[in-house]
């Protein structure tokens, strides 16, 4: 297929929507309504919306909107994945509606899953923003590192870090130390060297023990525990000396993760993440039949 | 000092009370009146109360009692602590009553804290359920590791496994995965076997990507993730094959530490507690002036 479409990354609390015509973005807007805000029989009528908005053009989809929480689930393709298996596994739940697959390790020893980033992740190298054989680190929630091959996701692993890292600051005996804000600064320098430890259940109690002791400057503690918890992450995925990671992040994640890929050894290269996503979808649009 | 006394644990949510005349316990109670349950001006009288049940006593009181939170900050000894050392430094918050401080490590690199765990492991060894030279483990939301060489705490470590485990149940997008009942099964023993992954951040994940694509029974998850925990501890502090740890715990903590200390290579001996306290308590008593 070719021609202008409405191309979609629907995540689970955020959307963005491209109207893309020849590879190029003409027009792109986001917006809060992710799967959780919509009902599951209001996806034609948010569909409707975005034709109003954008032109009455296909729209291919991406995210979370393809799980059993979105519209329609799109299922999962197994590793290597690359565009021509994805786009030969979309499925339709309407006329010129398409929802892309995720990508799923369904190992005996091991199971993962990712659901959107995929689409990043192809279509850095689709964009020539990183090579075809890379280890590529895309920040969140849920962390993405996944190793490319070829220009094919061969392997990946999802670490729950930032999750970890707000339910300590929200639910733990620590989060009480850990008000202040969060940049790559000393304390987060000294957090990633101490995540060389090993041993976080145990240098994660040492936040509170420091803080009893007055060890700890108050406001220190949070930028502490996030260096602790992204070097922990950091560490368990750079397992060569000079690695490069393509870092898909901006912000303030992506001068974390950059200062973390450096503390522990490796390369870190900033990638768009939005101009990967363009670059993926419009791949994956080439290659349905 | 020598005579019957009045001996309490007295800790952040639960206080137990024993009535010891010669070493002997006459009578306990255990109840809920925890340090946060009680007014700081409320402690007098809740130590009159103890004294009607069990007679006009000297009260020696070990635990959170004696923290910032508690009736009186009893302060730290240093490592190695002995019965001797923490004897010497008991405050006085009124007379006849005593509270024994807690241990600290305050070095450079590392620092740590317990508040009442060393009266029942310096109790194990004066008991003589543990010998002099130990690794001993006191379960917990707060784990305790301590090494002890010839009688004294020379070493010890705090390890968040029990309040994480909490966390990820109530907080955690696995926690809706994590309903099943936890006990020392299959599933459990499984959770031992991934931590030597070493990969916490990515292990907890995997239980999501489990439940998503099917591969784990609902019901299980709990287990499994509380072997992740309580296995990565224990590998965490067991470094030498074979070795010996001396279990201050009872009931379900008892079955998974003991399994899990098996299951890496290791040896579980079982102490008890309470006896382990009453011990501990009454010798700090014989060495204070």
């Amino acid at each position: 297929m070719s021609g202008a479409f409405i191309a979609v990354d629907w995540g689970t609390t955020n959307r963005r929507a491209y109207h893309v015509e020849q590879g190029s973005v003409i027009a792109t807007e986001r917006d809060g309504l992710g799967v959780l805000s919509v009902r599951a029989a209001g996806f034609p009528t948010e569909v409707a919306a975005l034709r109003t908005r954008f032109g009455p053009l296909p729209v291919i989809m991406a995210g979370m909107v393809g799980s059993n929480r979105g519209w329609h689930d799109a299922g999962y393709v197994a590793c290597p994945a690359t565009v021509e298996t994805i786009a030969a596994a979309v499925v339709q739940p309407e006329e010129a509606v398409w929802i892309t697959p995720g990508v799923h390790i369904d190992a005996p020893e091991r199971a993962d899953v990712m659901r959107g980033e995929e689409v990043q992740l192809l279509g850095a190298v689709a964009a020539g923003l990183a090579p075809g054989d890379a280890l590529l680190c895309q920040p969140g929630t849920h962390n993405k590192w996944a190793t490319l091959q070829q220009g094919a996701i061969v392997d990946f692993t999802t670490a729950m870090t930032g999750e970890l890292f707000g339910l300590l600051k929200d639910h733990a005996l620590i989060g009480s130390e850990m008000a202040g804000a969060v940049d790559a600064d000393a304390s987060f320098r000294a957090g990633v060297d101490a995540s060389a430890e090993a041993d976080l259940l145990a240098t994660l109690f040492g936040v509170r023990a420091a803080s009893v002791l007055g060890k700890r400057a108050p406001g220190e503690a949070a930028a502490y525990v996030s260096g602790l918890l992204v070097g922990y992450d950091c560490r368990a995925r750079l397992r060569e000396p000079g690695q490069t990671v393509y870092l898909l992040a901006d912000g303030l994640l992506a001068r974390l993760y950059r200062a973390a890929v450096t503390i522990v050894g490796g390369k870190a290269v900033m990638v768009d993440s939005q101009a990967s996503f363009v670059a993926g979808i419009t791949q994956i649009r080439n290659f349905m039949s």
